[in-house]
């Protein structure tokens, strides 16, 4: 049974995935990313990339900020966003429009052995609202989850990581693989 | 000598570069766009493929817009923005930040038979307003050149092609090719 390698290049997000899935290996593949606003699109097609230089299992993921306002936007991306403005420009341009709210959603892309393709998501509702807080990393500072009094760059890691929307797509993960182990006829 | 390929679905551009480049050929081949803020980048990537399936010379185009108070964005985003707001919510957003000068340009991509990439660019000045027009397309109701009263939307398609910065664009390469005919040892 081959471990299941996780697509990236970021640290973080390694440890984050590795604390409900120890098994999972990090390799860093450098893959192009497609234009797209459409974070599933834009991981099927990594995962695909994937797949033509070396075997899987696979899991690719995205973890975007959407403004429920600008309909899908930044989304994607965000990391561009955040470049040309920074975080206090993501919320100067958010708060033009009539609403603050926000969803921060990761979906993580598992393609198995036999090179379908399963999604797993999870979400959290908040608002944008001006920088605050100095941990995490990207858009912590400007995302303040519903029912928190905190923005996400307030908490600790161990506060943010027992309910985010990486915790809760990792867990979806777990469970499919727990179901159906890696390697089994599905 | 093979003629120039203008790779485009777009049938506005292709009219616009063959009334300087009458020779130029359209081909609408399906190339992937790799996700960039920078325009030079894509392009070089879609002339890239396109040479893997076919000889050239080939040209590519962007045209983008550019907000100066945004740092280069939305630049060849400019499509997701309009998607996901609209013309309107692109004026709304650029209103939030302090000022509303911004950059409309073009940038050709020319790929001769020796494989080498040139570029040629064309660039306006002008400011984001509240949509005004129904000409054009894209997001000419909210460009307003510096100059002039009127923004694209509300020019005929003789007066933008004037000075607009596909036109521009296109002069460049034009004299380029002059200089250095297509085929010719350079």
């Amino acid at each position: 049974m081959n471990p299941i390698l996780f697509i990236t290049g970021n640290e973080g997000k390694l440890r984050e995935v590795r604390e409900l899935l120890p098994d999972v290996q990090g390799i860093d593949m450098d893959l192009a990313e497609i234009q797209e606003i459409d974070a599933h699109k834009i991981i099927a097609a990594k995962l695909a990339e994937a797949q033509r230089y070396q075997s899987g299992p696979f899991i690719v993921e995205d973890t975007s900020l959407y403004i429920d306002a600008m309909n899908g936007l930044p989304g994607p991306l965000i990391k561009w966003f955040l470049r040309a403005v920074g975080v206090l420009g993501v919320y100067k341009l958010t708060e033009a429009f009539e609403s603050t709210k926000a969803t921060a959603r990761t979906i993580i892309g598992y393609a198995g052995e036999d090179g379908n393709i399963l999604f797993f998501e999870g979400s959290i509702k908040g608002t944008v609202v001006p920088p605050r807080g100095t941990n995490g990393f990207g858009w912590d500072a400007i995302f303040q989850p519903d029912g928190y009094e905190k923005t996400f760059a307030e908490m600790t890691a161990e506060e943010k990581n027992q309910f985010s929307m990486r915790r809760l797509a990792v867990e979806g993960l777990r469970q499919h693989l727990e179901q159906a182990p890696v390697g089994a006829e599905v």
